[in-house]
């Protein structure tokens, strides 16, 4: 019996062997250059799955939320960085996780250090966030006297240790190609180490950098300058990694499968149940437009190469509208069951909430 | 105390009297023209919301998922129509809800009526789900021939009572005011009185008509021809909402306090804790561009009015960008909250999975 015999509903599958492959993979290019590997477990929020990881020699994880960091602690990890600029609302919990596990924080104003080093009572790493260009947030890369601030108020507070710059080249998502991409998180190392070099100059003691984003570390082997890399997405990939260049097309670890439940081939579409609740509203860019994901057939072991010229093109709450040629849809029949390539798999595993592995083993995840 | 008081993270706030006049607004319209109200509960997905619903009056409900009918029905709820074109891997599941209660599902080929017929045990009502022109599912309005072969179909079968005609008039939310809604709402119940029309004219018994879709709902008074409305979103609103002209900003009944973690004056942003995760990615126009929310401040009974020129413009997985004016900005400060209102509650509201009222109670909703 089949995997997909058993599946009735929307339902998230996982291709273990690939993403143990993929682990492996960037553990073991880690190791090779002898840099910290701290990868983000946002993207699996699983206790078995962090097992896999430890299996690779992994002792020190990314995490982004508070929830997230107790979540995991609950299981062992014991040396955590919450990757997101620190909420001073939850100091109480992050002193009393501190209190049990080496927590690492991120701040990037004056205002969010002094309230740290009032507030907490137990010491905690502090890792200075710098927006190396991607726009998002931190403190700008070419603001060091900003940088200078924020530093010189964290050395003033006793339980703050202050260790490093911290950075997502987040614009490495939009690159092209692998090369595109690793020129991104290139730039965005240089500059890290513009900062720390500025930094250095106005008397901060030397820091180290850390750089995180699934699509540089997939297209570097080496990453000069920088001691740590925290990418997450890698362990299973997607449509937008894909497109990218950050992967090929058997890396990617999971997808959605989802039922037939209308044929509309007057207008080259198929419904499927599965909508936004299940895959999110993330997309890529897929032959000139948005997509939400790419459109495959079960398979043997997992699911077959994207169909030709297909797509995931609408979503609503639970159906989702996919594009397919005619000779495809003619192969069809409500009732089967496609399997849809995620664009953001963060966000669909997120929204799925737990997964089945291919030979019919649920795994579960934490649910905030 | 105030209930911000008390939040330390992205909380989707709940203002019970707003979702309570806007239930009693709703109801009371249909009462008043005498069409039968079966609200769409996809948009709260909790028992304790649902009984202010049975407060005024409300017995028959629809579902987006069976799931959701399972939930519900868990609850007393015992009319029961799943709005979704019928997933024929579910039918086992289906036979056991229709045992126990009075259940509703939406065929929209002939395979699937076939397959329903083969595979009930227990009676249920059919409704032909039709596409009134919104173009996402449903046999085509202006193709009465395929809504025949359906029909017949649906009649040969004895546990397949074909009851009437649904549809999603989906095309209102493209709407530019509350009178193009209408006329929208209004097109698409006369194509569905032109189906019923032709299917009596080939033999088919007088069918009810079935109409949803919130902004339609809210901008009629009137339903001529319409049997049944089904809207959800009515109860809480969002910002998409209050574009279309659907609601008026006071009637919004959710919105997402999110702590504030970085200000970003030189480019006239801030950056919140709350971001695809939470609000979820869909988006609305705004002062001619996409964005995913509107900007608030607390208030002493809930949220201020949306701040001038705000918007919430990017999200990633837990951040939410915000685009401010400088003298919003200036009175700002890391750790303060900020309100948010969604492009589409519904999303919002299952991505969160629970809801915390104005006066502190948290209510739960059900979880996939």
């Amino acid at each position: 019996m089949s995997v997909f015999d058993s599946i009735l509903k929307p339902t998230l599958l996982l291709d273990e062997a690939a993403a143990k492959r993929n682990i492996a993979r960037m553990a073991a290019k880690a190791r090779a250059v002898g840099v910290v590997f701290r990868p983000h477990f946002k993207t699996h929020q699983s206790h078995e799955i962090g097992a896999w990881f430890r299996q690779e020699g992994v002792r020190a994880i990314t995490v982004s939320s508070l929830d997230m960091a107790e979540y995991f602690a609950a299981d062992g990890w014991d040396d955590i960085t919450l990757a997101f600029s620190a909420n001073i609302r939850q100091i109480p919990a992050m002193n009393a996780l501190a209190e049990r596990i080496h927590l690492g924080l991120l701040v990037e104003s004056v205002e969010t250090a002094a309230a740290l080093g009032a507030g907490l009572g137990a010491p905690v790493d502090i890792w200075l966030k710098i927006d190396g260009g991607a726009g998002r947030t931190g403190i700008a890369w070419d603001n060091p006297e900003a940088a200078a601030r924020v530093s010189a108020e964290v050395l003033r507070k006793p339980r703050l240790n202050l260790k490093g710059l911290l950075t997502h080249a987040g614009n490495t998502y939009s690159a092209a190609n692998p090369e595109e991409a690793g020129a991104a998180f290139r730039q965005s190392s240089e500059r890290m180490q513009a900062v720390r070099a500025s930094l250095q100059t106005a008397g901060v003691p030397p820091l180290l950098i850390s750089v995180g984003d699934t699509p540089g570390c997939s297209a570097l082997d080496r990453f000069e300058g920088v001691d740590e890399i925290r990418p997450g997405n890698f362990i299973f990939y997607d449509a937008q990694q894909l497109r990218v260049g950050a992967c090929q097309f058997e890396d990617i670890a999971v997808a959605l499968a989802c039922p037939l439940v209308a044929l509309h081939p007057e207008r080259s579409e198929a419904v499927v149940y599965g909508g936004a609740i299940h895959l999110s509203k993330d997309t890529f860019e897929w032959q000139g437009s948005r997509a939400y994901g790419l459109v495959c057939l079960p398979a043997e072991h997992g699911w077959s190469m994207p169909l030709p010229d297909s797509a995931v093109t609408r979503l609503s709450q639970e159906h989702g509208i996919l594009n397919l040629r005619p000779k495809d849809l003619a192969r069809l029949r409500v009732g089967d069951l496609l399997c849809l390539i995620p664009a953001h798999s963060c966000l669909s595993v997120q929204s799925m909430g737990s997964y089945l592995t291919l030979d019919g083993r649920p795994i579960p995840m934490m649910r905030a």
